[in-house]
């Protein structure tokens, strides 16, 4: 998602890259900040403060609260897309990529990277953030997207090994969706892993339904 | 949640009566403000502008944000159980019930009683909010009584109608409990009542399993 202009593809001296670096690094810690405090909560002034760095290094970076943002998002959903859909890309396709799915969508959850769970089921439904312009549009885009996607996959795992066979597609990733939301709502209100739990059985159950 | 004083109970001139009035209004204004601008958004200084009233009229209710907060909570209950819980208290017990419980939620999430859908999902799931104190304390007694409220529903519809026999009550209650989450979600993010019609749909189904 950062495209590193020509310019500084070629600068010799790196600072192009250790540009980028502190940049990634940043937004990074701006992730997790926002998954606790909302990113409405994610000021350039209380990031600079939280990360113990002047307010002009960070406006050098994102010139208004609303960049920072958006890139904050994209960078939570690089974490997650590292997290979440690459172990299940590199499961088969069918039923056990919607399986590896889950387990490293649980697995995210609970690791803490965001501490706040799931980064983007905290901030699609913070009152404060997401019902905002650009922010809300991304937000909105990024859950069609992963809804489109899920479909997919389920569609493939109805061909390929039957399940919920007859079934809109749709409608089946809409409930995976949603036990993943459930769980994450409570797991984050209780402090149990237990909650987590619940979900995993829940969507394993779902897939277990041959027609 | 009001408990009158014995002294304003037998105050001749209506004053504690007025007094009452006010404060229910005040406190329903902010349920609707805080589902769309978060409870954490919730100031006195900030209620105060939103009603048109002066701050320290708002001081003689409530002596802190705190204070307002909780006390905005338990008026968005109030609503929850006007709009939600007495019309499935009317149902028969059994699937009937928990069939009126489906309906009122969705009804209760589009009729748009709160701007930013369920305030409870929007609250909880507030990154900037739900995670402190007394205030995340009361989010998560209130979903821990939903869960076994919903689950002694849901055991009752498995003795009398014969749904999900064999499975624990709670597990479904969680199921049903996720879906409501999962679609009030989208509808929010979306801004599309179809969203709503996928949870319905789903828990419609899920409660049509008969063993």
């Amino acid at each position: 998602m950062n495209s590193p202009s020509d310019v500084g593809a070629i600068r010799p001296d790196g600072r192009r890259e250790r540009g980028e670096r502190t940049r990634t690094a940043i937004l990074e810690a701006a992730a997790r900040l926002a998954s606790v405090e909302g990113l409405e909560g994610l000021s350039i002034g209380g990031l600079a403060e939280h990360l113990g760095i002047s307010k002009s290094g960070l406006y050098a970076h994102f010139k208004s609260k609303e960049e920072l943002q958006l890139a904050t998002i994209l960078t939570a959903e690089a974490i997650y897309e590292r997290d979440v859909i690459v172990p299940a890309m590199e499961a088969s396709p069918g039923v056990a990529r919607l399986l590896a799915l889950t387990d490293a969508f649980f697995d995210y959850v609970r690791s803490g990277v965001f501490p706040g769970g799931c980064f983007f089921i905290a901030n699609s439904l913070d009152p404060a953030t997401a019902r905002r312009g650009r922010v809300k549009d991304l937000l909105a885009r990024l859950q069609r997207e992963t809804l489109e996607g899920l479909g997919e996959w389920v569609r493939e795992a109805q061909e390929l090994d039957g399940i919920a066979s007859g079934r809109d597609p749709r409608h089946v990733a809409f409930e995976i969706d949603s036990l993943m939301t459930g769980a994450d709502r409570n797991f984050v209100l209780f402090n149990d892993p237990a909650s987590l739990e619940d979900g995993r059985r829940a969507i394993y159950r779902l897939l277990s339904a041959v027609a």
